[in-house]
């Protein structure tokens, strides 16, 4: 038997609503909503640990509900008028799943090779930024993404979201900027500051080696910390009339010049 | 002496409100607002025509509207109540302007160089991705942009802010997909669009000659069209879980990569 929710004013209804909404609750209880077939599949595959799955039978059928489901997590089934309220991007999909956050902490990282590509943010702060870099790390199967300083926790609606479930794809690390530069520097990675202070234009570069490159945000661009502490700092080299790029455009320039290098 | 407006009832407010929201309107009239004192005196810079400045006391001074402002062009004092209604951007700039809207037709476009880079965007959707690529292409500097079957009108406020004013500093034409491609080969230019079938790794592609890089939607790509006339479809390899590349991002790689081959 199937537990069943029908009113938007079920105390769990709010709960899930408040769960998209607030960070704070996010980072309190440890968990965390994720919408869409696709996306649950790819948290389950990430590793993450699914807790609950909400789903509206008008929307998606039982038995597709079940292929994603381990026997041990309980199904709800949600009215339409429910599933609308809590969903978050206006989605038809029919299904959503509370998961536990993961810790994404820098000591758990490990490398398959010796000479891994990683793609470090400092402090990026637009959603559609960070999802976008996500995409771009998952494109180009770098060895790692750390984000340092983060501003927003990974497991916002929105990141999640414009990351097309890449935030689930890739190994990620949050950390401080000292103490990811520490983590580079006892790895012997090579670290690349896009920065526009004594700078080398970035595609006379070896990335070959292992390589870190490290892009700040669009208002302030990398903290001091960053490029004295770089192997080297690099700059794209723009000519235009304003030479102001969008931050996860500049490091899918950087990270595919790499790959490039590399021979893909 | 200068004309007040305080009221937010009064007609004028509600006219320059209109024409932030909508685009028909935008159409008919042929004018768009254009707000901030840099994105503005790079519109006259592009050569937009200027019609009426608008600026609110408490948060610029006259003398700096007067240094954009030419003779002909009549000055409006608003409240901050006022300023507040229009700005769309929440900014505290306090200052915004209409122009006349430019035509950007294909046939105006002309190249100083014999081999022009040219980056095409096909039917882009999302405001912010239209910005970033505006960024790119002036950071680029490419001789042109055009923007195929265009489904959103470029004075839109939120792609003036997205482009941070790139939106005034590139060559931009619009045009359908079919005059597009003719302009293209009657200039004997290349076309190269990123598609999935039958392509070739961008980077073993030669983009010194003169070359157009296409990038379709992210939901759809390219239309038939374009893959059908393109003297190479060419593809970014990638080799993630998912593959999906913002289409931004796509063509900040490409183009920077034709770039790095013309020596920057």
């Amino acid at each position: 038997m199937i537990k069943q929710i029908s009113s938007t004013q079920n105390k769990e209804v709010k709960h899930l609503l408040q769960l998209q909404e607030k960070s704070r609750l996010r980072r309190k209880e440890g968990v965390f909503l994720v919408e869409g077939q696709r996306e649950i599949a790819l948290a389950i595959k990430g590793n993450l640990a699914l807790k609950a799955i909400y789903f509206c039978p008008g929307l998606i059928e039982l038995k597709e509900v079940e292929k994603l489901n381990s026997p041990q997590v309980p199904i709800t089934e949600i009215s339409a008028e429910v599933y609308e309220k809590i969903a978050y991007r206006g989605s038809t999909e029919g299904i959503l799943a509370i998961f536990k956050t993961k810790e994404n902490r820098l000591q758990d990282i490990t490398f398959k090779t010796k000479n891994p590509l990683i793609l470090i943010a400092e402090a990026p702060e637009k959603p559609g930024n960070i999802g976008a870099i996500l995409r771009t790390a998952d494109a180009a199967k770098v060895d790692a993404v750390f984000i340092a300083n983060p501003k927003t926790d990974l497991y916002n609606p929105n990141i999640i979201r414009s990351s097309v479930g890449c935030v689930f794809t890739n190994k990620i690390a949050t950390g401080s900027t000292s103490e990811i530069i520490a983590f580079l520097k006892q790895h012997n990675i090579s670290i690349y500051a896009a920065a526009l202070q004594v700078s080398k234009p970035y595609h006379t570069i070896d990335f070959t080696r292992a390589s870190a490159i490290v892009v700040g945000t669009e208002a302030t661009g990398l903290s001091e910390e960053w490029r004295e502490n770089s192997t080297q700092n690099i700059i794209i080299p723009m000519s235009g009339e304003i030479d102001s790029m969008n931050v996860s455009v500049a490091a899918g320039i950087l990270i595919f010049e790499a790959k490039r290098q590399r021979g893909f």
